[in-house]
């Protein structure tokens, strides 16, 4: 029996990432810049405990590589001022992809994940991987070339895929609405034309992130779910975003919901959360009831118009949600679940719904600071989330390296 | 918008644990030697990038810490050999406490979790905080003693205790089998005594910990399931204990169980799982069927006994565990279930009716590799699991360097 040596996942998984060597002083000391505050060589020297010598050369290499910038001259009581260095987010650029059931929205981002140039198109996923990637690749090569920048000057890509995905390889497994990309390497697809390391997520895990990152930065456990066409959700989890061993973690949508509603869902099980709660299982319901509703958007419209019916169906399906997040928050404990997708657009009565359940269901500790709130992102938690997933992993203390010697 | 910087929560949380000094030289070239590799000085300035006068005087430091010994010389090609140092596991004890309902396990461990001395006692949680603490005192001394050490060399104290506890401050949180014990300062009561850091975690969170580190190391997503008079569950992610935000994570036992049954549970909701699936929940049902079931211990003699009606209500309680599970699978995807607690000595029964219902209601991509099986720390998992909390938290590199400084 040994101690605990908890593994520590920040750098982990890297689909088609170079090195694997220890992480030595070159990252340690590039980590310390990352917040963005300029710094002496002897104050480098004094917070990293490296010899002066090795602070030296580690700043030339980071100069260098541009990942570093001159940030001008201390004041000083007299002699030559010293020389301060800081972090230069704008030195290399992110190619972030967000792809949906048939829309893509693609990114070129700087390391601090202000947008270069964004693009959102119509993109049928069922097209297949050659198709789809291709048609990206054609896009992203335009779109860096109009933010002005090189394919040289690309520091990864991070994807975002609507269905289950093995971080570690970045192949989708088994993803229900995507035809023909089961265990598709689109890291190696990508790779043809971006020599770059290339991080694949589930499209609601990189949602989580981009929301954490842009609006709740300093909230360590929330969770975004995503309520449309299907109903998933990404978990961050003491800042991390939380995969599970096979990248299944925050699968909502296939939870058996509460009550009597047994309708097939898609997954082969009966009554799933998905099958009772998404936009398209609102619509079946209230054509049941006579309404017509051809589409997310003529529901939403209904409900805007205050159509009682549909009301009442958007609230319903918010409670159903609401009893399966209630279970999420006794075992999770978040401080804040953020829901997005078309169905919220409905407006307030999907989320009263769903605070309607959680706070009856959940025990007070986990509800006592809880908040439940609509997205803020606007659809671009997406490509935020995927730039986030790329800057934390090539400029961790390793990857930073493996840059460097390049 | 900034990127994203995750935090490292490895250190975090340290209830009444001295200074919070940035991690320094000392802290890594330390936690090099935590693998219990013998290395010269030459392989510590080489793997870390300290420079050699700095490494020199962090050896000194530890080796008159006793933390680590000189381990031998290297054999060499000529001139005096180079002497290599390791970490030495024995130089400190912990205080191990794992609170139950009405019994106690205390052990005093060493650095790596080897059991020094170690008593069960039955202590009654309920006579309030000031009883059983001082009750805990008077053992723990007797023990330190009788493992021949002394309580200078205790490095920390860990405790579980059975409810909810906000692990910043170490405090139980409304917990409902405690009266008394709400808001109460553990740390401080104990430190009265022992003037050591003090990490306090909910019993079950300790016991997944404990699992974990003596069984299975390297699984990182795993929950460990605890099914006695409660129901609770410690989750492991990413190898990693989750807390979530008020430290309540993993309270299984207040989630809705399917079905019917409506009991009232003592959270004040009604048809939580610990209402009908625990151990008195199923000597409450048999004591229905006219079966004479006056405690835990008589309703597994009669499921080994063979009685067709209290293995049915077994199993029964299992598949409704196993539902709540099926979410929890969904939500988390872990590798390992590992169940616990007095109701799984009844046998393969209640483990069989978990399986049946998490296999079926479970995505297939979340079930493809999971394990559910039965603890094997035989009542242990506690006290390890508080012991390698205080040696994670107390051995991180910031508190080296607060110990070395003391």
């Amino acid at each position: 029996m040994s101690f605990v040596v908890l593994p520590d996942d920040k750098n982990r998984a890297a689909v088609s990432a170079p090195g694997t060597a220890p992480p030595s002083s070159a990252g340690s000391l590039f980590q310390l810049l990352r917040d963005g505050v300029p710094r002496t060589r002897s104050d480098l020297a004094a917070q990293t405990g490296l010899a002066r010598s090795t602070v030296s050369g580690r700043v030339e290499e980071l100069l260098a590589s541009g990942l570093i910038i001159l940030a001008g001259e201390n004041s000083s009581t007299g002699g030559r001022p010293p020389t301060t260095f800081a972090f230069n987010p704008g030195s290399r650029c992110v190619l972030a992809v967000d792809l949906g059931g048939t829309h893509a929205r693609i990114a070129v981002t700087n390391l601090a994940g202000s947008i270069l140039a964004e693009e959102e198109q119509e993109l049928t996923i069922s097209l297949g991987p050659v198709a789809v990637l291709d048609a990206v690749v054609d896009i992203a090569s335009r779109m860096i070339d109009q933010a002005g920048r090189d394919p040289e000057n690309l520091i990864g890509i991070g994807v975002g895929l609507p269905g289950p995905v093995e971080f570690a390889t970045g192949r989708p497994t088994s993803p229900p609405i995507m035809p023909g990309w089961d265990g598709y390497d689109v890291p190696g697809h990508l790779r043809r034309t971006f020599d770059v390391p290339t991080l694949v997520d589930n499209d609601v895990n990189i949602m989580a992130l981009g929301e954490h990152d842009m609006v709740y930065p300093n909230v360590p456990h929330m969770m975004f779910v995503k309520i449309a066409t299907g109903i998933g959700s990404g978990i961050i989890s003491d800042g991390r975003l939380q995969h599970g061993a096979q990248g299944a973690a925050g699968d909502l949508g296939h939870i058996a919901a509460p009550g009597e509603d047994r309708t097939p869902c898609a997954c082969g099980n009966l009554g799933c959360l998905e099958a009772v709660a998404s936009g398209p299982a609102i619509a079946r319901q209230l054509q049941k009831s006579g309404l017509d509703v051809p589409s997310h958007a003529a529901l939403i419209d209904l409900v805007r118009a205050g159509d009682l019916t549909a009301i009442r169906a958007v609230r319903e399906a918010g409670r159903k949600v609401g009893a399966v997040l209630a279970s999420c928050v006794n075992m999770l404990n978040p401080q804040l679940i953020v829901i997005g997708g078309l169905v919220v657009t409905a407006g307030e009565h999907f989320l009263a719904g769903i605070r309607e359940t959680v706070y009856s269901r959940s025990l007070p500790l986990a509800t006592m600071h809880l908040r439940i709130v609509a997205t803020q992102t606007s659809g671009r938690a997406g490509v935020l989330g995927a730039s986030a997933l790329v800057t934390s992993y090539a400029l961790s203390p390793v990857n930073v390296n493996a840059l460097l010697a390049r």
